[in-house]
């Protein structure tokens, strides 16, 4: 509570740079491996570890199972590979809320006490508690029921959103609903009903002040899409010609190499719906889908992904095995996929470099199309109704209408009934355009089909402004950055990254990261000044 | 015991046909649905199942990663990915040796007696406590070790077979050997040492029956052999032109889809070693490689393992998640792969409808190639020192070296020392070939590497021996299975080859199975008549 309180109050104080590096060096002191040491000395820590050790191996076995299914695996395993990954994920939830557990975590406590709060130990047993906290409230039967709902209400969704029959999933979306209003009162004492829900993605976060955080920004960017748009539509016809399969999946692995993706420790692969997934520090794959129509598909979606596979490949590999390996919050790992994705690849320094081998790979289709044509397509904005087709400047207008209709619904103030209509509405009043459709609208994302409801979405938005945060904070640091990659050279952007956060995997929370990196709080500022600069120069504003 | 004893003495009776298909009826008959209607009356074996069925998700995650390791995983996984599959193994083999198994078992007694011996559930029953009853035995502290000992000896054989240093290897060998009469010993009672081991593999086989089979198999085949190598060699040096691994994967899937392999529930991928591997009756994956310079590898490894694959694609439904789904025993599913490969896959008739095919795919290579010149090139028959690249004739000769040197080292008769030694000596009396070095010779095959000494290389030559009798049998039923093959169709071999063996998964024991299709006992006759037709067309015998 405490760091989330100071978190609202000091969100609009201006960054002094000297007071950030004092602050980053305090927070960010790296131990010495105490790890090994204590070993010796306290045999639960090893117990502890060697618990936690075999739960990841389960886990990370669901997630193999996993990627297999979105990419390799043949129709007929779906029936079998459904019930393979309940009993993977049944049992190392057992395992985990095991009471031996949480009797080694009440027995570490004193060893807790005795190490720095940034030791790698002391971590592990405040994260490793934190997480065991949670897991044991919600009984294993609840659990059980609700995955199986989902799964009901997943199935339900996939034939109702072709058909854009929005009543044939409103029942299923009621029985979730309830669900996730129960799911949150196994965590009694919130301050709002969705902060236990968003504490899953976003841990510390609170409602009210994502609300009253997310209405300021939507304060902002409303005027610049009404600028924006009241312009001429930049032409981005060059991105839809025909793009041969092959040479796109060739071009995005030449990137991606070019980035530091450590195809050692990864691969991609193509697959319906893009994601990034590890089995360890040592194997984190990415995954792409490619149009042939369309340039900008395979290639966004393949930086972004990679964006989040940077981070895990970059983990300190000592946590390997551990609930540290991995990013700390949905927020933080989506500002490393949009932070890639976006400052870095939608950036006209970075096509300087990398255009004319995008030209020498399609000759026929951009030979005769110069890079700032190419660079406006790529910017385009516009009033669309697709979340994740959305440009830069409108994409957080998309995530925000579906923050406040899952608060509006868990609190009762909206009906799922009235759900398609309160969509519709907030579309055109926040967007200025109405969707046609509720396939285009309320049955476009699968995320409350397949979820809960309540705290899905914040994480993109906190994403876009926590990216321009850090990538302030690395040009500041290393302001060399910019003339690099316009020698396609990320090397020290990537290391600034490593170094501030990538390595430090789950050991900080999203607040003590931002204020480590940045010697600040989470704020808009940075992002409001990246879209002004930017889209300033490809629009008059 | 008394199954085996009678197999021994009835080898070399001659079948009746009769016989054979009044036998089969009685042993095969198929049950009423029991299942559902027992679980009803007994919720033990619900419980029995439902713990098989956890067991069984775990086994399939497990080769889930192991799938995925030798096709996908990039070289940074392989650490976690070890630890990943040893935490799966762990746990799915102290959920089977759980008393609570062993009490079901008990109490399933009286259930198991009042059912038809080849009911699904008294089947399931008796299975389970084979299987069961084996596992008990083997201390867990034995497995861990003797798990980790085989890794350490896979890595020595990695960095020994390249350096042909045969001594780099030898002291894991001797503690390999050691562990594996430590691993028979917990098997008291048995008649061979070596006979545990089998049963790993070819439940009820004995060393002493096999040991005399293979003699008689050698002594015949070994004058073909003669034979054949006086003559002048077959010219196969149109396989070995350049043929571009694209069209030879495209051939290969037009293959497998035509001999009715289901790609709604399998697919093909690359591997270094070819395999097949199932997750779920609805999962059956093949691996193939291919050699630019040998068109028979991919073509015939592809075939092989889709022999493999038709048997679990065609195990009965209702066997999903038990031990019941499976091929029964290293020998009959081995039957599987060469009856396709061999019988099917390197016959004149099969490649009268396929090479017209071939021809048009590959035309700068074969347009100007006999059918008859290609039929010969693809059975060409030498005296070479690989065991997988051997021919059908003289392939068995490879396997009972093997398995006699496996014998002689477990009696103590043969020094692990003076393998070497007896290996050549056997390559020059059996096959009249002298390895040059232990890398063509003693470290060729993985096997004793990475498993144990004792029951790894029966189930080829049984696989060889049993194919003949099943293709015979086959013929017999339906002689237009010939004409057939001819036009490019073999469906009513694949079908009946689904209804005699495939179905029945692990019901029945290979004995029992043999039995049941062909009405006799294991045999070498059938397998040495098809050998002297076929090669008495393509030599002079």
């Amino acid at each position: 509570m405490g760091t989330i309180f100071l978190l609202c109050c000091q969100v609009y104080i201006y960054k002094f740079t000297k007071h950030y590096t004092r602050v980053k060096k305090q927070v960010f002191k790296r131990q010495s491996p105490t790890m090994q040491t204590t070993e010796k000395t306290e045999p639960k820590i090893l117990e502890l570890k060697t618990r936690l050790s075999e739960i990841n191996d389960i886990e990370a076995a669901a997630s193999v199972l996993y990627w297999d299914q979105a990419t390799y695996m043949p129709p007929g395993g779906a029936a079998a590979r459904g019930r393979q990954l309940a009993t993977l994920q049944q049992i190392s939830h057992s395992k985990f809320i095991d009471p031996a557990i949480g009797q080694l975590l009440e027995d570490l406590r004193p060893l807790e006490k005795s190490l720095a709060y940034d030791s790698d130990e002391a971590s592990l047993i405040r994260l490793t508690r934190r997480k065991y906290e949670a897991a044991v409230r919600v009984p294993a039967q609840f659990m059980a029921q609700f995955s199986m709902h989902r799964t009901e209400s997943y199935e339900a969704w996939a034939a109702a959103r072709p058909s854009n029959n929005f009543r044939l999933v409103q029942p299923y979306l009621e029985k979730t609903l309830d669900m996730s209003r129960e799911l949150a009162n196994f965590f009694p004492g919130y301050e709002h009903i969705a902060d236990p829900l968003i504490d899953f993605g976003d841990y510390g976060m609170k409602a009210d002040f994502l609300r009253s955080l997310f209405a300021d920004l939507r304060q902002q960017l409303v005027p610049i899409v009404e600028a924006i748009t009241s312009q001429n539509p930049i032409d981005d016809s060059c991105l839809h010609q025909i793009y041969p399969e092959a040479q796109q999946l060739e071009f995005s692995l030449k990137v991606l190499e070019h980035l530091g993706y450590d195809f050692h420790r990864g691969r991609q692969d193509k697959t319906h719906h893009p994601f990034m997934i590890n089995f360890s520090v040592g194997d984190v794959r990415i995954t792409t889908r490619v149009y042939e129509n369309d340039l900008g598909q395979a290639l966004f979606s393949t930086i972004h992904e990679m964006g989040h596979a940077l981070y895990e490949q970059g983990v300190n590999r000592d946590f390997e095995g551990t609930p540290l390996a991995g990013g700390t919050s949905s927020g933080v790992h989506e500002s490393q996929s949009r932070l890639w994705e976006n400052m870095v690849g939608r950036r006209q320094g970075f096509w300087k470099y990398f255009y004319p081998q995008l030209q020498a790979t399609f000759p026929t289709q951009l030979g005769d199309v110069s890079l700032d044509t190419f660079y406006r397509a790529i910017n385009k904005v516009g009033r669309t109704l697709i979340r994740t087709d959305a440009d830069e400047v409108t994409y957080n207008l998309h995530v925000m209408i579906r923050f406040d209709l899952e608060l509006q619904l868990l609190e009762g103030s909206l009906e799922v009934r009235d759900l398609p209509d309160a969509w519709n509405e907030r579309y055109r009043s926040d967007l200025g355009i109405l969707p046609e459709t509720d396939t285009d609208g309320v049955l476009q994302d699968v995320h409350w089909y397949t979820g809960q409801i309540g705290g899905m979405f914040q994480g993109y938005t906190l994403g876009n402004l926590i990216s321009a945060q850090f990538f302030e904070a690395a040009l500041e640091a290393h302001p060399e950055i910019s003339q690099e990659i316009e020698q396609g050279d990320c090397n020290t952007l990537h290391n600034w990254l490593k170094d501030e956060i990538y390595q430090h995997g789950c050991k900080y929370t999203a607040a003590e990261l931002i204020r480590g990196v940045t010697g600040d709080a989470l704020r808009i500022d940075p992002f409001i000044r990246y879209i002004r600069r930017k889209y300033g120069q490809l629009y008059t504003l």
